[in-house]
Order: structure tokens, then C-alpha cells, then sequence
């Protein structure tokens, strides 16, 4: 019997007797205990987040076409490296250090705390060094690995969306800007204890914080940098440019996928008692639901809609559900989970075409897989998990009016100094050649000077 | 001095002096601990083996030919979608809750514990309500979690099998069932504490209740599906349809390896005790030493027959050797678990001819990856780890006869109503074109239409 | 508020309320409980390092053309194999065991402690069982695996570089003496307490250990091997042979990243108490500061010297700033860590047309990225670590008089033997169809017959 014997033995041994025979007192964990796995607890999801970036890279690699491929690989690994510095340097200080009710403190470095440094330097460490650290709760720069990431996601969104006509170095002062400014100060609003999250508006792990902001970033910029030349044709004529390697996209979202256990199991934000182990469970329950109810929904609505079924909707659909339970992946009703996941799943097959109408070219459909899936989950938590719904509109109306306003005016600044577009000669040619001096695929087909 | 320094500054000033002073008694988990090591362990090792999806689909992909990868892309996003859907509805609880000698319970909805949700409901975490929760041993979702991915690793088996002439929507339907109802009553059976439980039948991380299972569900199908066109010409000639992205398969590969040690790591199914953590240690060993054997054996015997070394014979050498040592991965002595994997890499060079001598048409290897290396395995208990010989032939057969016949069943079932094979237009157009609308790699050489 | 609320629920019920009133004695970790802390480390830490094995698979597939695109897989999952198999049979003893000065024991079992065994035996394990068992510190086989999956990355880094012109078989047995003999003497001189060891060198994860050994064991090979055919013009001129899938080397880079995390964070060799954890974290955000600086400086210099910005520099540029920091990642001062990286990353620019200069041909830029930075990496630790510069360089020119001089030696015996170079011709047709009979991508524009 797999499931309870094994466990039987564990427990039967060393632990349930135990319990039992000598009361509840047993049943504690040690103050260090968990600090240890408070701290493991940021790592472990930490890394599963950072292997998103790796995720936003293979998504965007197969969703764009050849002769711009090796650009989009090349602005994901500088995006994430950017991000991690500028949040390290700036960001985490702006949002998590002395938040007033808008921004915290300024400093350029940061590190273990003088009770950590004073324990890692002792050679003997005795309970006076411990005790003082362990009140931490955790090590201090498990968290800032923890959160570095969550801003590398967001940075990520925005390459997607504007592929395939941007230049690389605007566009990566572009992530300098949001990892180490803009997304930090609307994080401080909610998560840094700042005037959103005194008001009660409610975000377990991003929705909007990390992925709506995303969207608006993506979105400003897509309506300032314009679409792709050759994109809508006279008429409302629609021309698909399609994404030159599936199975790769295929990867990016299953990497992003097995990320999102890290993102939304992480932001438990600890793994020191019963408590938080029992609610991280039903955080990944939550998280995998949603994905998977997002998939099917998105499957058969292109089913039904138009008789085929998409696999990059299918793919975002699974984006949009794990995006729509970001907001609150703590629910204990798990039927509320497929629903919210389905919705964002339904949400994407509606809103492509959409964007499309409004010749607002999204190459990867980043806009409805991250901001409107985004929208819909945090007010999901106001619907389904006993948030305030009118803090929730808020929130949502107070980041999406700053990020969007913030984003716009950078893009704007970047475009009349800079510029942000490359020459047209140089779209056609594609932006690896223009820009890296390298092809992708050098050998495969016509590669990329045919399309 | 790397190994030992580290630990010794570790337990020399924490741990081993106090246990000497203070006896045994020291060395004790806490129950709260133990709970939380446990539950973090299924999860850990779930989302190791939920990775596993994208091996799958990555070795798949790379083995189809390019008119058919896009579709192969969709049925594992969709399966690994449907398959944990319906476990959450359906089949968790026919396979785990209250199981009689051959089936559990059916309930539509499974949670967290009374208990559970009492402490997370509470204000404040007090003792009389921890204790109940910790008497469980582990939160009951994260049970959820772990058990789900091994159901979806089932259904990827067989999309493999049958690629590049089946028809999505049935295939999923024939998923639904498989994940619903087929695979958790046999699950019941072993797993859950059934008559082969029972009976002494051991299977320590499901090479028969997973790999075989899922091997059955492919015999049959490709049986009742048949042979892809043009797969076997007249006088048993075959023909080779090369798979179109070997770098693909490889990284399958690999993303399977890392995979498994989450399935057979976490099937230690505990990680409070010194037991437990120790036992764990030794599965993550064997789990490498088997793959590692089996790579080789399949390379060194397909030196010797054929004079190259074929890749995708390494390929399915390390995933058979891995589906060997899953039944006993907690041997002690490691060079049975070197043998053991050895033989089952040699297994797949010497089965996969004889499977196409038979005109069975199996795309991927599967079926001797899957099932002839997880009877092996399941055998090899019998012989090397002290397990009962005569109910492992017993289980594997009981097994056997049943996933057949309902697959049979479900696959007949399928045929004469909603039919489960392309049209030969379709076929020769490749299922990307005929059912998605849309190409993998639109850009490459000719693409789908030339081969 | 996100960061620091749940963590005070926690602690405010269970830990910090408890420590105060119960004195620093309350903040232990229990001797079992740091057991399986520390096992679980290497456990978790172990298998992200493995992946990397699947990292360096992508980045040299991404790397080569496509006529020997499979030999670079094949030879991935094969290296990787015989690695684990001879540091199993032979290579960790000699690593670890009893070593004397300059090298350990000899013996072809290795396995759980007696210790181990009688507790996994017993029916019940009372805390005499147990006591011993912790006493270790950590389970045997943990600490096995952990050290294996650092010989397959040595291992790896020499593949890449002779890539496209060596024969298969040849190359496994170099990489069964490297891993079996040649890497575990000169890591018992470090890692094992050897005489390195004694006189202070120090090399936190292993950037002369893993990196520079790799990279010396790749240098000559490639001078006793010989360039590829037509890589060297007449008067000094460099035929560039671009790499034929820059999206895998992309992922593969990610892949690397992402490992390294379990590279250096779990080279901290323990969890089981708050000093670990605090230093754990610390490691990781340096690891992570370091790649990033290495991508930015890699990329920020090639735009300065050619013009365009290279995506092979900004991919060798995070893995030299990965191997940079790697020797050192413990320090205190993080923006020591970006210093380090974003020197590393600039060495890569400055070394690959170097060794193009002396016409030594590597293939994926291994040499710089694994040798120079870490040799830079390793005097960083005496310059900006507090390590000892003057131990720093003999053990620099120890590891590299050795690794070179029994690589020539073995290099040499197998040219003279076997041989270890294709024929010319079948380095014209490729390696995949001269030694495996197949192609990568058979459907993919000319394939691998044109270039």
C-alpha cells in the first residue's frame, strides 16, 4: 500500500506515538528549524522562477520568425541579466526597505543583515549569534532571490509582445527602468506594506503586481511602437505571420508551467509550520488546475469557434490560466480553480482576435495571456476568495493608470531620443542580421531571408 | 577539504556534541517537522515528475516526422491538461479512498482535511489544532499533487505509440478514461492497499502500475489504430520514417532522466526521519546508475549488431533503464541496480526490430521502453530485492489482462463511433495541416509537405 | 504586505514568541533534523546540477552544424553515463576515500554506511539505530551523488570543444579515465583533504576543481587533435562555421544557469543550521549577480569592439561569469560578485579571437569560458575572498601541470592506438551519418549535406 504506509512507518516510529504519549508540545518546530526552511523554501521556488526567463525565451523563440530569433534569445538572457542587477542596485530597496505609503528607501547596496554577518564570521556559533538571526524568520537574501525574480517575469512579458521590429539596446534601457523604478514602486504599494495593501487589496503572487504590469508595459509600447510592417493590410486584412518553431514555443510554456509552482508556491512566502506547508499544497493543486482547466477551455473554444484547434492557443490558454490563479492560488475550493483557470483560458481566444481589430500587434499574444488574464484574476479574488471586490478594482485601476502612464512616457522619451524601431530596410532583413550579424538557423531552408 | 569540513562545522557545534551529551533523545524530528519535510517532498519531487510532461512532449516531437509535430505538441499539453482534471474529479478517489479489495470511492470534490482547514481558518495556531494536522503526516493536496503527475506520465506513453495517425479529440477521449478509471483501479489494486497489496505484489515507483500500464494502452492502440502507411511494405520490408529533430528527442531525454528523480525519489513518499532520508538517498542512486547502464548497454549492443550506434537506441536505452530500477530503486547493492538497468537498455535494441517484425508500428520506442523494461523491472524485485516472485508474475499479469482489455474496449469503443484514424488524405497531408490549420516549423526547408 | 506578514504569522505563533520566552536553547535544529536537511540538500542540489548535463547537450547541439548535430547529442547522454558508472566504480574512492596526500582508496563497492544499513534493516528504529546515523551528517549515498554530477560537468566541457572531428568511441574512454582516474586525484588533492587542501588553496563549487580541469583536458585535446578541416585559411584567416540552432544553445545556456544554483548553492555541503542556510542564500544571489555581469560586460564589449552584439559572447559570457564566481561564491560583498562576473564575461570576448589566432580550434568557445575564467575566478578568491593569493596560484599551476599533462598523455596514447580523428571524408559528410548513420534534422532545408 503506497499512499499511507510508508508515511505509517515515519510517523508510527517517530512521530505519531511520540505525539501522542507526549502531547501537543511535541508536534513543534524549532525556531531554527524554520528559518532553515523558510530560507530553502525562497531558494528552491527562487529557482524554479528564474527558470521562467528560460521559459519566456523558448515561448517567444518559436512564436517569432527565423530572421528575428536569435534577437529575441539575445533579449531575454540580457533582460533577465539587467533586471537582476537593476533590482539588486535599486529596485528591491524602492519597494520592500521603509516603505512609506508609496516608495521605499534608496540604497545602492544590499546585503545579509549585521545579525547574519555577525553569525557567519563567529567561529563558534553559539546560541547568542543564533537567536538573533533566526528572529529574522529567514535569510535575508533568500528573499531578495525570491523577489528578483518576480521582476525578471515581468521584464519578460514585455519582450514578447514587441518582437520583431524593436532595437535591442532601447529596449533593454526600457527594463532598466521597469525592473529598477517602476515596477518596484507599484510593488511597494502592495506587497511592500504600502497604501494598497492598507486598503486591503488582495495579489497571493502577481496577477497584478508582476503580470498585469507586464501587460501594460507591453501594451503602451506595442500602441507606440506600432505593428510590424506588413501586419494589417487594407480592409481590416489580418496577415498571420507565423511562428517558425511550435515545438519550441511547446517548451517555453511547459518551463513556464513548472515555474509558476515556484511563483505561486513561493509566495507562501514561508514553509515553517504545518500551516504554511498545508496551504502551499493547495497552492500547487490550485495552480496546476487552473493551468490545465485554462488548456482545455482555450482548446475547445478554437474548437468551436473555428473549427480547428490552435496549438498557440491551447498554449496560451495554459499561460492564462496559470496567470488567472496567480491572484489567489490559496482558494479551498478547488472547483473555483478549473473555473477561474477556464475563464482566462476563454479569455485568450476572445481577446487575440480582438487585439487584431484594433491593429495592436501583440506577437506572441503576451496582452491577453498576461494583462487581461491578469485583470481577471485579481478580480477573481474579489469574486471567489472572499476579497474586497472594490479594493480590488482599485488596485487594478491605481497600477494599470501608473504603469501604464510610467511605460508610456519612457517609451515615448526612448523614441524621440534613440528611437526605439529599426529602419525598415532592417525589419525586412530581420533584426539578427541587422543587429547581431547572425543567423539563427543558418542552414535550415531558406532560413531567414525568405519570409 | 570539501565533503567533510562543511558538514563537521555544522554538527560539530549544532548537532553531534549535543547528541552525545544529551543521549538519543536529541536526535528526534519533530512531529511538525516531520510533516512539513513530507509534504514538501511530494511536492518537490511532483513538480520534478510534472516536468516529465515536457520530456515527453519534447521526445515526441523530435521523433515525428515535421508534418506531425505540432499536433504531437497539442495531445501533450492536452493530455497532461485532461489527465489531471479528471484524477482531481474522478480518479484519486477510486484509487486512494476507502479502497476495497479491487476499487475506492467516487466523490467529485477531494480537499484539504477537516482538520487542515480548521487550522488555516484559525486566527492563531494553537496546539490542539496543530496536532490533528500533524497526525495526518502529510497536508492531504500534496498527496493530491504527487499522485496526479504520475497519472498524466501514464497517458504519455501512449500519445508516442500512436502519433502521426490518430485523431486528437479521440485520443483525448480515450485519456479521459484512461486516467478516470483504467489506470486508477489498477492503482487501487497495488497502490491503494488492494488484493495485489495484499498479495505481496511490489512495485516501488510503478514500473508495472505506470510504465507497464501505460505500455498495454499503447499495445492495444496501435494494434486496433495500425500501422502508419507505407510503414511496412510487402515481403517485411520497413521502412524508416526518421524522426524530424533528434536535438528534441535528446532533450526529452534528459528532461525524462532528471525527471525520474522526483518519481522514484519522492516515492519514498516520506522525508521525516534519518529512515527516510537515507532510503531516499539510495533511490536517487540506483535511479542514475540504471539510466546511466542503460545508455550503455544499448550503445555498446547496437555497436555490435548494426555497426553504428544509433542515438534514439541510446535514447530509449536510458529511459528503459530507468523504467527497470522503478519498481526497486531502494536495492542496496548498486551493481544490481547497474545490472538490472543494463539489461532493460538491451531489451529495447533487441525489441525494437521484433516489434516491427510484428508490423506493430510504434513511433517512439515506447513500448519497449515502457512496457518490456517495466515487466523486466517488476520481475527483477522478485530476483534481486527480496520480493515474492510469484506475485509479481501474478500482478504483472493481472495488470496486464486488464489494461489490455479495457484499453481494447475503449479503443474499439472509439473506432466504430467517433473513429480514431485520420483519413489517408489527411495522413499524407500530416495531421498539423489536417487538424491544427497550421505548420511547426513553417520556415524550414520544404516542410511538412515533402515527406 | 507580501514579505514580511506571512513570515510573522508564522514565527509569531510557532517560533519567535517561543524563543523568547524560552531562551536561545529553543532555536536548535535536532541532530535528525539537520541529517535530513543536509541530505535533502544534496539531493535537490545534486539533481539541478545533473540537469546541467542536458544544458551542455543543448548549448553544443545549438553550437555545431547540423551534419554533427546527433554525435554532439549521443556523446552528451553517453558522457554523462560513463562518467556516473566510473566515478561509481572507482573514481569517488580515489576521491574521497582515505586519502592520504594525493590520493584515496581503492575499491569497487560503494554504499550505504554499516550504520545506514542496520537502521534501514531494522523493524523499528529506536534512537540507538539512529544516534550513529546521524552522526554522519548526512546519508552516504546523498553526498555520492552530489560529487558524481560534478565530474559529468568536467566531463562536458570537454565535448564541446571537439566537437565535429573527433570519433565517438575514442572520446568515452578519455572521459573514463578523466572521470574515473585523472579528475579524482587532483580533487582529492583539494576536495579530499590532499595536500592543496592542507596548504590552503581554496575552491568554494570548483572552478579549478570542475571548470579549469575540464578546460585544460579540452585544451589538449584540441591542440593534439587538430582544427577542423578548413577552419584555418592561408595568412591567418578564420573561416567562421556558424552554429545551426541558436535557440538551443540559448536554452542551453538557461539550462546551465539554472543548474548552477545547485552548483554552487549546494556546494555549501550542508542545511541543518541557520549559519548554512544564511551562507546558502548568500551564494546564490552571487551566482546569479555574477552571470549577469558576465552577459552584460560580454555584451557591452562586443558592441564597443565589432560593431554588433555577439548572442555566442552574451551566452559565453553568463557561463564565465557562472565559472568566475564559482571559486568564490560566499562572499560577502556583492558587488565583489558582479566585478568578478563582468570580468569573466569580458576575458570570453577577448580569448575566442585569441585562440583563433594560435589556431586552436574550439568549437564552442569551452576554453575561454571554462579555463581562463576559471583560473580568474580562482585568484579572485585571493584578491577579493581573504583567500591566500600565493596558495591560490600553486594550486592553479599544480591542477593545470597535472590535468594537461595526463590529458596529452592519454590524448596521445589514444591517437596512436585507435585514433582519435574521423577520416577527412567522413568529416566532409558529417559525423552523423559517418558514425551513427543518420541525420538530425532530415527534413530541414539541405540538412546536413551542404555546409
Amino acid at each position: 500500500m503506497r499512499r499511507t504506509g510508508k508515511i505509517m512507518t515515519t510517523l508510527g516510529a517517530a512521530g505519531a506515538a511520540l505525539l501522542l504519549a507526549a502531547g501537543p508540545a511535541r508536534a513543534e518546530v524549532s525556531g531554527e528549524t524554520a528559518y532553515i526552511l523558510n530560507t530553502f523554501s525562497f531558494l528552491v521556488h527562487g529557482f524554479l522562477v528564474m527558470w521562467m526567463a528560460a521559459g519566456f525565451a523558448m515561448l517567444e523563440s518559436g512564436l517569432v520568425r527565423t530572421k528575428n530569433t536569435a534577437t529575441i534569445c539575445l533579449k531575454n538572457i540580457a533582460l533577465y541579466s539587467v533586471a537582476g542587477l537593476l533590482f539588486y542596485l535599486i529596485g528591491y530597496n524602492l519597494m520592500y526597505t521603509e516603505v512609506g505609503a508609496y516608495i521605499g528607501s534608496f540604497t545602492l547596496f544590499y546585503g545579509a543583515s549585521e545579525a547574519e554577518l555577525a553569525l557567519l564570521g563567529a567561529a563558534e556559533a553559539g546560541p547568542e549569534l543564533i537567536a538573533p538571526v533566526v528572529d529574522q524568520g529567514y535569510a535575508a537574501m533568500s528573499d531578495w532571490f525570491f523577489q528578483m525574480v518576480f521582476v525578471a517575469t515581468a521584464a519578460s512579458i514585455v519582450s514578447g509582445t514587441l518582437a520583431e521590429r524593436i532595437k535591442v539596446w532601447p529596449f533593454l534601457i526600457f527594463v532598466v527602468v521597469l525592473s529598477g523604478v517602476i515596477y518596484p514602486i507599484q510593488g511597494a504599494w502592495i506587497w511592500g506594506g504600502g497604501w494598497l495593501s492598507e486598503l486591503g487589496f488582495s495579489d497571493f503572487a502577481g496577477s497584478t503586481v508582476v503580470h498585469s504590469v507586464g501587460g501594460w508595459a507591453a501594451l503602451t509600447g506595442a500602441i507606440i511602437l506600432g505593428a510590424r510592417t506588413g501586419k494589417y493590410g487594407v480592409g481590416g486584412k489580418v496577415n498571420v505571420m507565423p511562428g517558425a518553431n511550435l515545438p519550441l514555443a511547446t517548451l517555453g510554456t511547459f518551463v513556464l508551467w513548472f515555474g509558476w509552482f515556484g511563483f505561486n508556491g513561493g509566495s507562501q512566502l514561508a514553509l515553517g509550520s504545518a500551516a504554511d506547508a498545508t496551504a502551499m499544497a493547495i497552492v500547487y493543486v490550485n495552480t496546476n488546475l487552473g493551468a490545465a482547466a485554462g488548456v482545455i477551455a482555450a482548446m475547445a473554444l478554437s474548437q468551436v469557434l473555428y473549427k480547428k484547434i490552435d496549438l498557440t492557443m491551447a498554449l496560451n490558454g495554459a499561460i492564462a490560466g496559470l496567470v488567472s490563479i496567480t491572484a489567489g492560488p490559496d482558494l479551498q475550493n478547488h472547483l473555483f480553480a478549473i473555473l477561474i483557470g477556464a475563464v482566462g483560458g476563454g479569455l485568450v481566444v476572445v481577446c487575440v482576435p480582438l487585439l487584431d481589430r484594433l491593429r495592436i500587434d501583440d506577437v506572441v499574444g503576451a496582452i491577453p495571456a498576461h494583462l487581461v488574464a491578469g485583470i481577471w484574476g485579481t478580480l477573481a479574488v474579489g469574486i471567489f476568495g472572499g476579497g474586497d471586490l472594490v479594493a480590488q478594482l482599485i488596485g487594478i485601476a491605481a497600477v494599470g493608470a501608473f504603469a501604464s502612464a510610467a511605460s508610456a512616457a519612457l517609451w515615448l522619451g526612448l523614441k524621440v531620443t534613440l528611437g526605439i524601431r529599426v529602419s525598415a530596410e532592417n525589419e525586412e532583413l530581420g533584426l539578427d542580421m541587422a543587429e547581431l550579424g547572425m543567423e539563427a538557423y543558418p542552414e535550415f531552408g531558406h532560413g531567414s531571408r525568405t519570409i
